[in-house]
């Protein structure tokens, strides 16, 4: 990571940032991390794809917010643009919106060699990321990830994907982007809720293989919340953690999937409520999710109590839901969660695929967990909620 | 490329076959040619990924001749399978199909440690390619290619997708297959029609950089016609020269644009007919294009027109169509394929790309081709036809 100010070709940048460099051959890629990014977005975009058209994909929440300030970068620096506008929700992210999406793109004539700017929280960063990916067999593109989520998480690794039927994410592409670019002020607009579903993900990071940084957020969370250079480190540092691992496996065969604590709980609970966000959005699922994988850990006489009890405790006071009856509204009933479990895409071979843990900072990859003990585990957590 | 009888670990083969090794890294594969194969399918597949299900992406008319000999060679290792049949022809490479061929593989409950094995020409290897790329972010997929066309064009190099209203093939990804085995024997069921068609593809082979296999070819292409060692030698042949070249230039950022000579006048020319295979298939766009860019590099003094005359000659001769009045019905108008022409993926920022050639074998790429000229030429050669 590098630290100081930054005045590269064509970038006009007096402000401290950070770069986050995702090393994987051929397709490595910078993440910049800083307050204001989006002012400097098209000097950053030109420098690397100069006199491109920039398709850019959107929602219509985030286009009220940032759009006019992205569109006016790009047009500091003479590159074209045209914007594709989806609706805000998980929902956008289907077959059909995808479908759509392509047909846009082609009708507008974009090239190989023209850039998709995908501007927006982890749902139009997967769709569009998805979308660059196949358009054409391949367009180069861009995440300006603009909710603290996509920040730490989604637009780091290249994963893209849309929803069906059976399950979130099961129909994607593993699609690097060419750049990343992180600004920390607009996270300004983000609601508190919205924050802290993100801040799960942040917290992610130290209980996988870094128990300082998690210290480090138990003392530090409401600068992070607040915003300035304690969320700038806090980004900065979930992306190098992420970009770690990533550059490990980028395919998920092995390590990366260390990754999904708390996940596999999380996408059942999300499938449980319909990825009704209004009841559960993702980072939510994932606070909940990562409780429950620490607390199976300690039944299981893998981790103390203690530190189970110490990571609800931290994901409680920033605000998090931590119990699967925190979730507003009926959750379906246990064998169902257990069957969205089940067709969960860690399964491998019918062998149920968790990340468990022996303490704060020790996460591990179990890939032969036993059925029953997770079925009687939720049970009993549900009788407790 | 090595020759002669294979008995590796499981594999019972006894007969003589060819290997050509696709060198892609990590993403390296090989093509095994030969008479028979499809019996062996089971025993290779296993041998790669033992204990996987396999997912056989197949038509209904292929189905007809060869699925029962590809299942029993599955029973015979004891590889699980289930068949997801599509309809003929281009109309399958298509959203609505793409998408219900992923629904149904989740639905059947497909891990990403199982194999997606398409069975059939170049329409199933191009959609089952990009579904196996997709489902799950990825599973592995086997091209057991049942044409000519498949065998030594589409099934080798990783180009996978479907068609859009706004062109072929503009919707994809590049996923290179594990595995590709070519049953010389099973293009016995194929009508001359779609053998000649695949025929192009080989001949193309020769006119990129080859003037002794073209030459070989004048002189030996019954042989290929009627089966045996010439048409394991010319399918192994057309398969080390296209590895060649994607091994050169995976995703088409250089090199690899010179397999498409015949291609941007021969999309251009099935588009024209709606893809209706009835009047046009592929192989015979491509033999017309590449007779059009032989008289085209010819009117523009690049190549003598005797060399444009002997390549309209062979392809004549073995009852390729080599002018666009060979094509049966209306055409559209000249302006309307210079759209088509322009809205190919080939283009590079508004400007034609072309593969042009200086001779026999002496093809090359060229990346500023006038677009006026280009349709004075089609002009003339539609009166002249």
């Amino acid at each position: 990571m590098s630290e100081g100010s930054i005045a590269a070709d064509g970038v006009i940048d007096t402000q401290t940032c950070r770069t986050v460099r995702v090393d994987l051959g051929e397709r490595s890629y910078d993440i910049v991390i800083g307050d204001g990014l989006i002012a400097e977005s098209g000097a950053r975009i030109a420098a690397l794809f100069p006199g491109s058209r920039v398709a850019i994909v959107i929602d219509e929440t985030v286009a009220k917010h940032h759009l006019p300030a992205f569109e006016a970068s790009l047009e500091a620096v003479g590159l074209e643009h045209e914007t594709f506008t989806v609706k805000p929700g998980e929902g956008s992210k289907s077959f059909p919106v995808f479908q759509d999406l392509c047909d846009r793109l082609l009708a507008a004539r974009f090239e190989r060699g023209d850039v998709v700017a995908a501007l927006g929280g982890g749902v139009i960063g997967d769709l569009a990321g998805f979308v660059a990916g196949v358009v054409r067999r391949g367009m180069p593109f861009v995440q300006v990830p603009t909710t603290l989520l996509a920040q730490v998480d989604s637009s780091v690794g290249g994963k893209t994907s849309i929803n069906t039927r059976h399950g979130k994410n099961l129909i994607g592409i593993f699609n690097q982007p060419a750049l990343v670019l992180a600004d920390t002020k607009v996270l300004d607009t983000l609601t508190p809720r919205d924050f802290r579903a993100g801040y799960a993900e942040i917290a992610k990071y130290g209980l996988l293989d870094d128990p300082d940084f998690f210290a480090w957020l138990e003392e530090n969370w409401s600068g992070i919340f607040e915003g300035g250079p304690a969320r700038i480190k806090a980004v900065a540092h979930s992306c190098e953690a992420k970009a770690r691992v990533v550059a490990m496996d980028e395919r998920e065969d092995g390590v990366r999937a260390l990754l999904n604590l708390g996940h596999t709980f999380g996408h059942a609970l999300e499938r449980g409520v319909g990825y009704d966000g209004a009841l559960l959005v993702h980072g939510e699922g994932v606070a909940i999710g990562t409780v429950l994988a620490h607390r199976f850990s300690a039944e299981q006489g893998l981790c103390s109590e203690a530190d189970a009890e110490r990571v609800e405790q931290h994901l409680a006071k920033v605000g998090l839901p931590t119990h699967m009856s925190d979730i507003p509204g009926q959750l379906p009933g246990i064998p169902e969660l257990m069957r969205y479990i089940a067709q969960d895409k860690k399964v491998s071979r019918g062998a149920l695929t968790f990340i468990l843990t022996r303490g704060i900072g020790r996460s591990f990859i179990e890939k032969d967990v036993d059925r029953d003990a997770v079925e009687g585990f939720l049970e009993r957590s549900g009788d407790k909620a």
